[in-house]
């Protein structure tokens, strides 16, 4: 199916005792590296790992618009886009009958393991990639070991290659203990546009989720360094504003413009001063502007692109509902029109004290860990957010975990990469962490 | 009546051949002089000028309600600083029968010589007063010759003292010839302000005139030299916008404020932003502004005092438009209540070629006249254009005239004086135009 | 000395333990109540507090220029003011050798306590009032009960008239008891301008100091509750901005001018635009702007009164930092010069827990005190700070406490008022903790 | 040397009696609109009509740096962009040799004729295209009679094809006149970026020019119609900016950001806010404004393409004055870096009434021309003002004609085109004006 014949792949068997990556994991993390895919388009990607899940012997396979509800997901490209990523996809081998399942830009997939009576245990990993070139030096290691995009101007730049990679160790593990319970394996796209959590949340495929668990590899901490439970994550509402005024020649005829530039400046200078909120940190910014044609031509039209954070949703919501009255009166002063569409979003969210002791138990006994780090916090946004409220919401409890590695390049930059070892560890953790919730008495 | 005791003036009887200003106008003159009065508060100019109206042969004279439409007001002060002038006025020594007719803010008077059949010739003079603080050094004339501001803190700083007695003058010297035909001297309060012509215009009292002159001295036109027609006022539209927020504790809790020095800052930035007109100057101006009690709280109030001009009435109204805009956006982008009050306004206008023509021919032959300018241009606002187009759209004529004189400080400040012997001249040549107009053929 | 005559106070013999405020202190308060000083003028109320000072046998008194370093002193009105202030508090009975010495603007005063070996126990109190009106309802006790401001527009509206009456109730409760060591009470002013406590702390007084009380009353906490420790004090930093252009006609030669309103207006977009800090909560407030003259006049003159604050003296510094980048750029773009006086500021605080823990101790076993919080944040900003701050830098160790009361209006209200039985609760915590911290080993 | 083989060209036997255009003129309009090539990069079309010059009796031909400062030139694309359009010209025909000399961005040429003694006329028509991409529907005329651009995206969308044919008509007219003096033609380039007049103007070669003519078709004047002299340039200078601050994650450490797209839009809302000015007309505008490259990327660069003008050079520079400290200042506010490139400007200038006389006395004796305005206002601007204004500076006198025609689309619109036979008006004319002024007593 792909173009590494990943057909005679040995996953299942591996001894991660040694704390080497067995080879065929190697060679599905460095795979996955070769075709990255941004989000809603991670057609290969997931085309690779439904392959490798039709090869072993789970209980249920969902993919498809079955795992999304349609309406609920953002930042879809346009069909153009799609229609390219899809033929690229094609010509890396991907299958055709999953490419008409998956096509219109819903990727992902889930795995269900089915082993009686037990806890219902979810891990979360994503499979998106990043809009940027990849480093070609020689001391980047892609680079050097052959394994550097091959989609040029697209990068596995935050580890979501070894995400899918830990996702599938684990459910090899899991096939192969006395785990008694379910076992849910989500295959997440779209995390880079915070945008494909919520259509799988809403989908209820996690609704009966005792154990949710989503892990993260590298987040600075080292390797050796494990943290148990991640909070802070900022709520996070992105957008993109259009302002719709009148062209008009700037020398001639400047009264009849209804000039979107001023409007979008005006919306700039006042979204930035949206007041501080006493309940907690907020953002916001207004991350890519633009608008006009010609230095002698009144502008028409203009754009921007920003974003609003908040350390709970509430205060997200605080900072949405006074840029909307901003965007707003900085059209009203222009004669402009104004359009907003919501781009992704995601809710803030905590990591469940039980859950995360049990991580942290795990953690000081598994092969490769020196450090524990009970807490910390993203600082970020990430939308693991919507799949940890909703398990919450059902009674559910929810951790995020970070797994250390070195990473030579910060996490979104040309350089970054990971230490293969330490998927290694990731995957021992977390099956470590399914096995020890077979007993419920786990979290008494 | 008043504390000059004006009784014994001789008015009607002097010789201006010698340019020397007859002793009872020269009285008259330092007697407003000594009383300036603000905007819609001119009580006891206005009692002076009816009394010595009444000692004169005229056919009619109209004040109070009669002469104003009463809606078309602007700025009339509140009840309590109309009171206190109205004291002061009375204290003062003006007519208790007068102040209870004008005693509310309708302030002014119109008088009508009727001799026969002839063209009906309209002379507007305005009476009042700026709130400047006089020079009180002894190189200034008021101080020194003993007729400085009585009334601390106010000043006849633009030579309305000076408009009132030609008017009186010009009346005198009408009286006086054998014009044929209807004389109106109109006394118009509230020029400062933009705000005391409208209602005149409105009501209906100049509807009947052929030919309309309003004089005005100085205007940086020096002694001997006379503006046979100025052009070129800038329309004008006075404003004043409070915006209306919510206040808060700016430490404790910024985010339940809604700041109106925001919203007020962001109007001001993009009231001056309002695209230039190529049909045309226009200006805007912010200027007063205001709002907020102290620096620990969310201001939640503001304030902008400002103005829009136009080179012609439609741009004016052009300005005004965008102006509503920005001041309407900049209150939704910070969730405040805005109110626009219009203060005065005033359009544009023109003096007409035939009517100037007659003054210029008029000037050439007046005794004290050495230059005469045929033309300028006043870059500046003034609401006899409101007269002067009523006059026009009833199919009359209409010219605003300069009459220079030599001024040591500028209009609007605190050393501006006139020559008294320019106010003879100023008599001289509009009652020679007046008796010109008597045959309607000079224009032909 | 005064006009209510607390030469009969018999202040020191009185017993707190049936919680009625004894008549004295009673007096005192509703004394101080009715003479409300802003700061820096608190003539009257340091007059009289020296007066009762003088009748205690205390062994030290200092008042006047050598508890103040002079050039720390901020926001100290001008002469006038200071005068006017001067000549009301000597007419209501202050000492003319105590003005003498405090007069220009060196109020507030700190009597010591020598006991023997033991610690250093300082207690400070505010004792300046606010630019308020009080209320005069009958439902405002201070009105029902004869003691309202006589100083109208002014109001001890927060408090400090209590805080003065506690400082002296707890030195007569330490000149009673069996206390070792050295005590000394700071009567500190214009705490309302964050400006008081700067130059104290300076001049060195407290350098010695081991243990340091800042008592507040109210604060939302109802009668009966205690705070042991009061933290999360925003770092302060109060400032006013003048700028300075030219001003013009605005119609006539609008391009002669240099519009100080449109730089104060760029300013204040752009200094809530500073960035949000990712280390903590920080603020900025355009608290009361202005500039302008009339509506036809470009605004040559503008200003801003404002504050930045921040969790951390650092986030302060950091906010203050981008707000001079802010003005000085804004005054560049409308080419107008600008100055910035520094007024108040005040940096972050924490109460030392151990401190903490014993003034918790004491309140539990307090008469009258029924919920003790262990801790709670500010919020706001209170210059306390700079003398804890001195204190721990010299080795000592600080504790803000707050002592709840039933107020019926909000703190800076007009109808603030406080229960005075809640003025003997304060004493007599704050006298146990004192006494407590003889013994040193409370704190091992 | 082209793909339309001109060689055969009849040019200079032509009979433009009948009014219709020569075929061989029609046919050089043709080729050049089928090649239309942005400013400084016309090498096909200065190839071509050097060509043309090469085979007509002049007595000079300049071209390449010879008639350019070279310091003087503006907005000369990068190499690779002048790369690209020399091998497409190249392609096209263009002769190997000039492209030698002209391919770094030195086109257009001089041709000179000298008739002995007699003044010294210029003729300046300019030659560059516009990025605009032609109609192609059926009832645009160059798609329907096949001679739509070859060069997809640019287009003659100004006139500039007939403006290049009427100068080689003229010429081929005085070669055949007894025209008495120097006749000089200029091929300007780079008019529409307003840079390609000014190294001309510097170069020397029209200063010793005495009456230079400058002719421009269209202007919304219809076919028949002439205006003797246009006035009313806007001087205009074009600027792009940029702002360099420091980019950063917006959600996890916004306070290490310099956010550029804050200072643009602080400079875009004051820029628009630079007061209007009492001495003419003025113009400003951010026509073109980006920055920043994500939503959640706090922005570290931005840029604004943008222009001033003036209706003299003085008030274009006053705006530019304004503008240096609104974009010195916007940076400053924000901690950016700022460099601003100067584009294109160009001066105001006036058409003699001397010499617009002699155009007019021409045109209403010319067939073709029915009616005949003496003066029209440009209201945009133009860069033939350098030379005008560099002529008039050594004495010679200036005029810039409008030669009108039925332009189905406006200028600067994909269906712009000319009536041909109003190209054989332009030549008529103007060929009579050179022969008028050779008299020179016409002047007198």
């Amino acid at each position: 199916m792909s173009d590494s014949d990943p057909a005679d792949s040995d996953l299942g068997d591996s001894d991660l005792g040694d704390l080497e990556l067995p080879d065929a994991y190697r060679d599905l993390r460095r795979d996955l590296h070769r075709h990255p895919e941004p989000a809603w388009c991670e057609f290969y990607t997931t085309s690779r790992l439904i392959h490798e899940l039709e090869q072993r012997e789970i209980d249920d396979l969902l993919f498809g618009p079955e795992i999304h509800t349609a309406d609920a997901r953002r930042n879809v490209p346009d069909e153009s886009t799609l229609s390219e990523w899809r033929e690229r996809a094609r010509e890396a081998g991907a299958s055709d009958a999953v490419l008409d399942t998956i096509g219109n830009g819903f990727t992902g997939a889930v795995a269900v393991v089915e082993r009686g009576d037990g806890p219902t245990v979810a891990l979360r990993v994503d499979i998106d990639a990043l809009p940027i070139t990849e480093a070609d030096s020689d001391d980047h290691h892609p680079e050097a070991a052959g394994f550097r995009s091959t989609n040029e101007g697209y990068m596995h730049a935050c580890g979501h290659d070894a995400h899918a990679t830990i996702g599938l160790g684990v459910l090899d593990r899991v096939l192969d203990s006395d785990f008694a319970g379910t076992f849910k394996l989500v295959f997440q796209p779209a995390e880079e546009t915070i945008s494909g959590a919520k259509p799988i949340a809403e989908s209820g495929v996690l609704d009966d989720v005792d154990y949710f668990l989503a892990p993260h590899i590298g987040l600075d901490h080292p390797s050796g360094e494990v943290v148990a439970g991640i909070d802070e994550f900022l709520a996070v509402r992105q957008f993109e504003t259009t302002f719709e005024g009148e062209s008009a020649h700037a020398g001639a005829r400047p009264e009849t413009g209804d000039n979107a530039v001023q409007a979008m400046a005006a919306a700039v200078q006042n979204l930035y001063g949206i007041p501080r909120n006493s309940a907690g940190g907020t953002r916001v910014n207004a991350g890519r502007v633009g608008g006009g044609t010609a230095s002698n031509i009144v502008p028409g039209d203009a754009f921007i692109e920003g974003e609003v954070r908040g350390e709970t949703t509430e205060l997200m919501e605080y900072m949405w509902d006074r840029a909307e009255s901003v965007l707003a009166g900085a059209a009203t002063m222009h004669d402009c029109a104004v359009e907003t569409e919501l781009l992704g979003d995601a809710p803030s969210a905590h990591s469940d004290a039980a859950l995360v002791d049990v991580v942290d138990r795990v953690a000081r006994r598994t092969t490769g860990v020196d450090t524990v780090v009970e807490h910390d916090s993203l600082g970020g946004s990430e939308d693991a957010t919507y799949l940890m409220q909703r398990v919450q919401e059902h009674g559910g409890l929810a951790a995020y975990v970070g797994v250390g590695t070195d990473h030579p390049g910060g996490h979104h930059t040309p350089t970054f990469d990971v230490e293969e070892r330490d998927i290694a560890v990731g995957i021992d953790l977390l099956a470590g962490v399914v096995e020890a919730l077979t007993d419920t008495a786990g979290l008494s």
